[in-house]
């Protein structure tokens, strides 16, 4: 369970998201990256966080059987799949595969416009673009979320754009929204889906059946000089 | 847990592989149809299955928290969507979804030639047909899968032509085929997903998200006669 | 030419529609099924209906030279193709291919909202898909149809939506909309097409021209036990 | 019926392949351009032909309930939709459209690999190009097709490329093929179709079901300074 | 440098247009058809345009290393393609390539709606309309642009309906559009792009980089008698 | 221009493809970043380069009017965009759009399989996948390309798979072949495009007709704390 910035605070709360979602007996493990932005909005941060989650992936001591990247849209996770023999599960395509369970049509509501792009470039990567019918941004910033009534009302006035386009299902499209997925499911009356939550039991249903990542497009990281950071 | 055939031997089979896959506490219940086909293959046994196996759930008097349809390609998913108020999954969905997050790509090996069809429109309507690269058949028909043997062979080499289109990851196409996912994952060197396994961890999964069937796009069936069979 | 539901009414009234389209010569037998739904208006009556069509099919004592299917967006098209040796046409998909004639885009005005997905996924399993802008629903259910002036008011109220979104041509996405195409396109200006009429002279054009459906993807269904309800 | 060639011998072989297709009491008229290429040969061709068959539309004193393009592949469609006020079919399109009510996947075969592309783009065009697997040439040119026993030969080999692909349907990409279509599809097994065939009953169709084409998008050309040719 | 109609004033004013954005030492030669519509607007324009560009290209004196199409949407870019052995630009692909260059997504804002559907076409020919939002019409005929303030204010309020479709970037959909891109930019606030400045640069970058046409789709035209009008 | 690993060597050689392919007048600085692999060789490598990369932009003291940024498939170019006022041109993209102006179908020829799926989800970001036929390895590692005469061959051999799928003009795809484009357009008779040059060349043009990046998708970075590396 990473973080994709480097706000501990964050990564508290999706470490309870986690737990809250998790089956009996998984332990979760959340850590924050050593470097990185304190957010990731928009490109820049993207690439920032995803160098410094994968700095974070190789060099952490703890062991697990399998990785949740909690940066919805955010970058990195091809690069955790060369480097880790273990299962690894995206917020972002998280959310997405289970939405596409739960109707025909999903939509997602996000903070800031200028991470949409980030997200639809994300969802079409993953393969589970097809059925989303757009990315709507709330106008709070990452580190604005805490206020949960503030927050609530803006994904509700953005998830209602959503459904205006067709979505049958919404997702909530950063790690911070984890837990007011039912909040606003009951305002709503439709499904609503954290991806923290979603990827939990992905990657636990992944390290159940004993599935790995293919190596065919996802091979080991050659050995060469690299470096990681000034 | 409904087969989508009236061969009780395959219910066993299918109830078998589920129960493997499954988290402690799941409780498994195989059903069969009362009527349609002996085995489903192609168009015309497809839309029968389908409507008989709603007539299953519509009259059953088991319980339980979630359904999976174990007919890998058929028909009736979004019909037993409006028709119940738990979760539905379907083998032929689960099995690509799990796919998508293993490999950029991956491909479907099934029983004969004439049920690839029923299997590509099924994985579009349920929106991850995207990173498919093909579904290849294997020659041998649903009944005839009993022979492990001669079936790993037949789907290894069906398995190799869905690899040398850029399959990274191989799906088994028909419920009848659970179990062998490992053993023919050992021999390509590539993960393999049995669709009963998947279904049944993620309709796990949704069940303890508290996640339902949006009703905006399969409201309840309205009242009106219907007639289920001459 | 069946029905796609049990309601007689409506038989009589897709009768006279593909009487009034047909060429000279070319004699019209309505069927109705057996069993099924009184009106097909969601997932779950499609697939009945599908059964119960296909049922009609394989037992009916007349002969004939095509058949026409006229529920639009109804499920059992390729059932059909591979239980016969004469060619089948779908209204759904005549509509479509009529009105790719007539210009760039169109789109489809129907009965309820809930049939509205039925549609889409018909439109693209037919190959025609890519010219429609879009579904829309009128309200009406399908045994609701009957007043003219209310049903061609809520049609023109619908296509006016289609329109904005970029429809040059209007299809009626009902079959007991039959016999309202003109006064439908008088009102707005653009082409209305019926799809009971469009697939009469669809079929008439496939017997004329000595053609049938290809074996190669709809092959004869394997002889096997099969129970056609309770 | 226009030829999209100056080659009279070639507009007398596109109207007897017409009036074998035609029902009766449908009368032929074909037409020569005053002017283009011999042959329409590749994309030079094309636009030059296309000029020509609207010049011969728009000065010709023959009347006519509907017009088939009878040039494969070939430019101007969308143009003689704008001038007239009759339905205007292509045999492109027509063959196209057949093609999927008979099968789930088609392709075409053609004359010289030049014509691939335009084919492809004309298809596109006309909205039916979701089922096309390929357009596959048989290195014959458009006036070498007179020789009978040695074009079904070629593209009999053609087909076989395109059946490799999943065609389950082959088009005759050439309204010089006219006639071919029985011979070449009792050699394949599987339905061939001939575009000139196909249109004469299209458009016949819409004649009978009084459609026209929608004004929204072709709208009657403006009345300006216009020069057809030096 | 060739215009696609038969007015002169319009030939003068993309010869400025397109100096203007030439570098130094690049020589514009501007070339008006001898016959073809005084103005393009709609299919049988661009097809009759078409055919009297090229044949001016087969019949000029002049040389050149390079050729630029100045018709936004017109037809005849890949006859030219066959025809000359140096490089072919037109300005509705160079637009929308640089446009690609600036922004996620762009739109394109043209003279009269009867021409946005040659222009979705001739993008999507030349493989750039994955990241067009749409084609609005301003209103404004072809030979209507000469005031520019009026023309400024129309092509401002379609430019706000593509960007509230989500385009970053705006294309002017018109040759003789040329020179308003800066004053459109100013008011917006987004990119303005004009396709005969574009397409100038990118012309001269083919040639500085001795780049050519593959004649693999683009084998020069067979010998053939071919009559160039009446 | 900057190379996209830490490999002093290659940022030559990127400089001297750079400068041949220049206008006069133009200058080029060619920069390498301080940090990152020493080649970039899948996704892992990617990421990590993308903010190496970004570093070295947000700091360098150059002043530039555009950027190239040299790595072929890499990361990173639209946190680029977000970060400078000039134009930023990626060399993926630059090659693809020159492709789509020299033929209907391209194809990209690299270095090891595993960098192919980065250039596939490149070129659809860019919004020019469209006319891609595929991406093929050459069997050889980024800084294994020294050896002229080998790396050719090698290039030769996978430029002929992409033109058996219909690619009628190559790219190649890396940095590190700049300068090897015309020997292998001379073997194979067809266009080959080095990315380098071409990106270069669309770089001056948007600078001479004074483009800039939409901010609207790719608003400026918000200040917050980041931290790059260690």
């Amino acid at each position: 369970m990473t973080n994709c910035n480097t706000t501990e605070a964050m990564t508290k709360e999706i470490e309870a998201g986690a737990r809250a979602a998790a089956s009996p007996g998984t332990e979760i493990v959340a850590l924050t990256p050593a470097w990185g932005p304190e957010s990731a909005e928009g490109w820049l941060d993207s690439f920032l966080s995803a160098a410094a989650v994968l700095d974070l992936l190789r060099t952490t001591e703890e062991t697990f059987d399998a990785v949740v990247l909690a940066g919805f849209g955010e970058h990195g996770r091809e690069g955790a799949r060369e480097l880790l023999d273990v299962p690894v599960v995206d917020i972002t395509e998280a959310a997405a595969h289970l939405a596409c369970l739960l109707g025909r049509r999903y939509g997602v509501v996000t903070t800031l416009d200028r991470t949409c792009g980030l997200i639809e470039d994300s969802l079409h990567g993953a393969g589970v673009a097809a059925h989303c019918v757009g990315v709507v941004g709330s106008g709070l910033g990452v580190l604005e979320l805490a206020d949960e009534v503030r927050t609530a009302s803006a994904l509700v006035t953005a998830a209602r754009r959503v459904r205006d386009r067709g979505a049958e299902v919404v997702v909530l499209g950063c790690a911070g929204m984890t837990g007011l997925d039912r909040r606003i499911s009951a305002e709503l009356g439709i499904p609503v889906i954290d991806g923290v939550a979603a990827a939990v039991r992905l990657a636990e249903s992944l390290v159940a059946l004993g599935l790995r990542t293919s190596r065919v497009g996802y091979p080991k990281p050659l050995p060469k000089s690299r470096r990681w950071g000034r």
